[in-house]
């Protein structure tokens, strides 16, 4: 192929570059959610303005697409391997679907092993030891992604109805988040019924403040979150044997609440997970050549 | 109105019964979920598909139901008030809206002070003192019904990703789980990402199976929900000054689990829902002739 294209679609939002066939940087394009776990249908809707953005930016026309070889990184994808058949409703010459993990693993410590946490709207571990990938977590909003915005954001609001309810004790926290939706907690029951994973980690922002203000439940919250980051960055780093990336959008705030004798091991991540798209992009590409 | 109907609609199943203006029972019908916060739209054609079975089984045509006031106790409506507009689209001469709870409460203790929990796939209490009703929880699925079927199946589902990922040791429950799913984290993903609230309360058997034979991880989700439910209970009945009725598929698990200085204020329902929505039609109609 003449192009290769990068796609990294995470819960918020998703982002394409597009290359010559030797990784020359060509131009840029961004676009909504593109999580194929929570909305397969909106994650395709993204992924093709992105690109379409990217060869814009980069003075192509859309028919470039098909002379491209496009690697998807998909926030769901190690759960659902391309369950709505990406690959022929995009008009891309071929296409390679893998997790969002694994390009921002190959982004973070490029072929080297290291271990990676994305903590943002969901949560996701993978590591890499020689040959062998290791993937932890990342099964979605329902039963998994525990330590993540939305899980953390659902709990909180939670909290807030119980709190309604004379169960607990009101606290900033859960007045706040009750002030938000008038006090009506009804109004608070009918967001969450219809709320994504996306509109309850915009919560986390809130529950953060809270927490670096001492407020109990926020601490709570935020400490239940950090255990379950940190037992699973200690198990698949075996205790430290490997270094460590934190990504994602929650990445700093771990940062302020994971143990010293953990942190030791972070590693700064060499490149986004974008550039980890690209790169693998590149090397399928000449391999296919 | 010449007839009166009495719908109960819960998260699992949709009841109707058709009585003569003055309470006698000419029919009984029965149709799927009529959950209005988790599937509004289901929730309409489960009301008309049971109102329609009543009708046949009365030998009446689907025309009496033009003549008919209507008291529609749905699960979700104390969130909710008819967000679907339910009054113009079904064919009923006049439509009340009003929470299962409220019927439920009306028929286990007719029109004298109590309270009642609804346990099965939501969880929903209320309280009747004096003029005064109280509701208690009932917010729905996803920042609510604690001590739930679909919310302590949904834990049970999570625990099993996490002893699959090795976060936990596997127990008798999670590895009971992880068969059904063939050893696949990826089909429990799936099956995580589109199952409805009652889907998750179907591993409920299962659950309380393993709390019965002791085994710690169903224990502990049986006793976090018995901790939930309790507490709403004390609270409604000021510490038993009012006499309670448990209700809904999960009451005589609960009787198993509820401490027995709670359960000495337990009485036994005096008639169901679906006798209470009834009774609550006739008395309403009444007033409107």
């Amino acid at each position: 192929m003449d192009y290769i294209l990068g796609v990294d679609g995470g819960g918020s939002s998703c982002r394409a570059a597009i290359a010559t066939a030797d990784g020359r940087l060509l131009g840029r394009g961004k676009a909504g959610s593109a999580n194929i776990y929570s909305d397969p249908t909106q994650s395709l809707s993204s992924i093709l303005h992105a690109a379409k953005e990217a060869c814009k930016d980069a003075g192509l026309t859309e028919e470039a697409l098909q002379q491209t070889f496009a690697v998807l990184g998909l926030a769901g994808a190690n759960a659902h391997n391309d369950p709505i058949g990406l690959a022929e409703n995009l008009p891309f010459a071929a296409v390679q679907v893998v997790s969002d993990s694994l390009i921002a693993l190959e982004g973070a410590h490029g072929s080297d092993d290291g271990v990676i946490g994305i903590l943002g709207t969901g949560s996701n571990f993978m590591a890499r030891k020689g040959e062998k990938h290791y993937y932890l977590g990342g099964w979605g909003f329902h039963c998994g992604d525990q330590g993540s915005g939305a899980k953390m954001g659902e709990r909180a609001l939670e909290e807030a109805l119980l709190a309604h309810d004379g169960l607990r004790s009101l606290c900033p926290l859960t007045e706040h988040i009750l002030r938000q939706f008038d006090d009506d907690p009804r109004k608070l029951s009918e967001f969450a019924r219809t709320a994504k994973p996306k509109d309850f980690g915009e919560f986390m922002p809130i529950i953060l403040i809270y927490a670096k203000q001492q407020s109990r439940l926020a601490l709570d919250i935020v400490e239940e979150g950090t255990t379950y980051v940190a037992s699973a960055l200690r198990l698949l780093s075996d205790d430290g044997k490997l270094p460590i990336a934190l990504l994602g959008g929650l990445s700093h705030a771990y940062d302020a609440f994971l143990p010293p004798d953990l942190k030791q091991f972070f590693v700064p991540a060499k490149n986004d997970a974008l550039r980890g798209a690209l790169a693998m992009a590149e090397r399928e590409n000449a391999l296919n050549t």
